[in-house]
């Protein structure tokens, strides 16, 4: 499948054709761009999945009423360095005047406009700063203003996330382009923080292009944990504006196949990024768990290895302690037998029927110092499957959160 | 009920008449006692609490078989450093083996002995070592002995935790004392990781005493975390030698309360203990929630922020970041309404209706600066109670596990 596409090089959130970004410094919180507006120059189908944590920020309920009646969307305008969630009622209004100004900037319907907001919880949003600088957007607007937009929303995210593909659908080349921003309190469940991926695909159907999000986010976005953390204003947004002008894309028809598998790996991408720069993170370690009951079991499993502080900071130091994984694996709530459980570090077996294998620690070190390993677990009992992306704990993370608002 | 007993200085597990202790240099990990021998005089009723954990220890499973049938225990075998858990048959012989020299050097039943370990999980036992130390134990037992016992079954932890508390029951003096051991790996279900409680109260039905017990760990090693994983060696061990001579206790009986009440507190004050030496740990936070829909939904809720690295690390720099409290809550699975929850540090309100107070941050940090506090949570939605003591995550926490095994 990935002979399909090609990448974009330097692809990002505008790389498919008729979106457009623009970025400014607002001074919500950082001396640097933190405002972005990205635009659709046509009206867009659009889907979005949203946190299911149950405080939810207000741009996090704004969208999700404007998702509802599947209005087409001319823009998303994205804050950092405020989440404007636990704000109450002078929050939903902030978002109502964000929305207003980015209409009347574009000239476009106060309901086609998206908002959405990254940063700490709790704090006022300073909305006159944003609706000042929104009118500042439109003429700054660029095809070329992805990397750019990927830049200022970030938080304590060390660098931006941006990945583009290219696929030949139905005779014509159809792109799908991303952006996304994570660092801290990412333990997504049906989203993830922020993520934007748009597409001149040709989609008509509001229901179709969410299926084709669910599915590529189930396979991306919700297997990643940082902290465990689930944050207040995860948000993944698609939107198509069909440009490509082929045929309407649903199942079974011509070109589905590579549109779906493209946009999951847009979405895998920007996942694997997301981990890869967790907050304090030095490495991304892939927990495979196979010979579960069940693929439900297998989830267990992963999720246990795979938030446990003590697997986590013993990754930091490639610290071989295969002891805390078993000890993950048996309050996972995963079906399970310790004498049937192997481990491997990538290909070095650690645990043989619940036992050490005999490795020298110092095998499983060496793969354990690389940026990127491989935890395979087989339970040994049944057929369910299950991978998770995690990443280990340094002193850096607890650094970094110690003294995040103050 | 505070006043029904008083505390006997320097007391622990030798404090009850009837009741030793030795202690012996075996050269498991550490070089310093590592192995002590705790000895009831006279065969002792006995109950156990263990790990709910599915991977568990070679020890843990020999005691839950020992106790089982309500044996009389005349001994308790404690080492540190080594977790003798995946430890396969080899693990189980060397429990066996270790029994049976407590035996042969006490002169007592196999059965009678219980043996528990604490350490490194995953390497094989050095039951040599061990069994060859024992022979030295017999000389050194001493009604003394407690505090030395108490040092000797520490792994990562920085301080001994001990107590005794005395009470006046049916006319005669009653003692209850224990020790215990913590620091990692901490998140009990059913029990702690290593504690025992020694009583000369006469207790002579086994179900009794074992409820007793059960009620004491749920309001007391059930209610703490350190880190949210959960040991595969948690054992909680009560001794009662029937020694005090007064009618046996059964509830209803006079003096009942009195020793549940001084039972529960023992446990408290070790499990509080242990929360205060957690690793790297430099507070103490009660969490308390109340107005949840029920007392499983404020228990929910209370896990989630207990357990949350963010709001762990935020504890840590004293950041008033209640923002992450809110988005624990947010995603704890316990019902709420945004809209309706108050949080309090200590006396000085941070939430109201699910927005920030406006008490200027320095209020709160006062009082976050502290070595123990209090987060008041009122979800304001019904009237479920539940309390749980957690600590801080800091840099010395990563510190300590990124280098634990190497």
């Amino acid at each position: 499948m990935s002979s399909a596409w090609e990448e974009v090089a330097g692809g990002g959130v505008t790389s498919a054709p008729g979106f457009r970004a623009a970025t400014v410094a607002a001074g919500i919180r950082y001396q640097r761009d933190d405002l972005a507006l990205l635009v659709s120059d046509e009206p867009a189908l659009a889907a979005g999945l949203f946190t299911s944590n149950r405080v939810q920020a207000a741009p996090v309920k704004y969208c999700r009423a404007r998702l509802e009646p599947g209005q087409p969307v001319r823009a998303i305008l994205v804050n950092s360095g405020n989440a404007n969630a636990c704000t109450g009622e002078a929050g939903r209004r902030a978002v109502a005047q964000s929305a207003d100004a980015v209409a009347a900037a574009l000239g476009c319907a106060p309901e086609a406009v998206l908002v959405c907001s990254t940063g700490t919880i709790g704090v006022p949003l300073p909305v006159d700063k944003i609706t000042s600088a929104i009118p500042l957007l439109p003429a700054r607007l660029s095809p070329d203003g992805g990397t750019a937009a990927a830049q200022a929303i970030l938080t304590t995210d060390t660098r931006a996330k941006t990945v583009a593909l290219r696929a030949v659908i139905a005779g014509v080349p159809v792109t799908v382009g991303g952006m996304a921003k994570g660092a801290g309190m990412i333990e997504p469940h049906l989203a993830t923080l922020l993520a934007f991926v748009t597409t001149d695909a040709v989609v008509t159907d509001p229901a179709v292009l969410r299926m084709a999000l669910v599915a590529a986010a189930e396979a991306s976005f919700n297997r990643v944990t940082i902290d465990g953390d689930q944050s207040t204003n995860d948000s993944l947004l698609l939107l198509a504006n069909g440009r490509a002008g082929h045929p309407a894309l649903s199942p079974g028809a011509p070109g589905w196949d590579v549109f779906t598998a493209m946009l999951t790996e847009v979405c895998r991408r920007l996942a694997y990024a997301v981990v890869a720069d967790g907050e304090g993170a030095t490495r991304v370690v892939e927990i495979r768990v196979r010979g579960a009951a069940d693929d439900a079991d297998a989830e267990k499993a992963a999720r246990a290895v795979g938030r446990s502080m003590l697997v986590k900071t013993s990754w930091n130091g490639a610290d071989p302690n295969w002891g805390r994984v078993m000890d993950a694996l048996g309050y996972s709530g995963a079906d399970l037998r310790e004498e049937t459980v192997a481990i491997d570090f990538d290909d070095v077996p650690a645990v043989r029927d619940g036992c050490s294998a005999g490795t020298a620690p110092q095998a499983l070190q060496k793969v354990m110092r690389q940026p990127a390993f491989c935890l395979g677990i087989d339970l040994g009992i049944g057929r369910g499957e299950y991978a998770l992306w995690s990443c280990d704990c340094s002193e850096e993370y607890v650094r970094i959160n110690a003294a995040y608002m103050t």
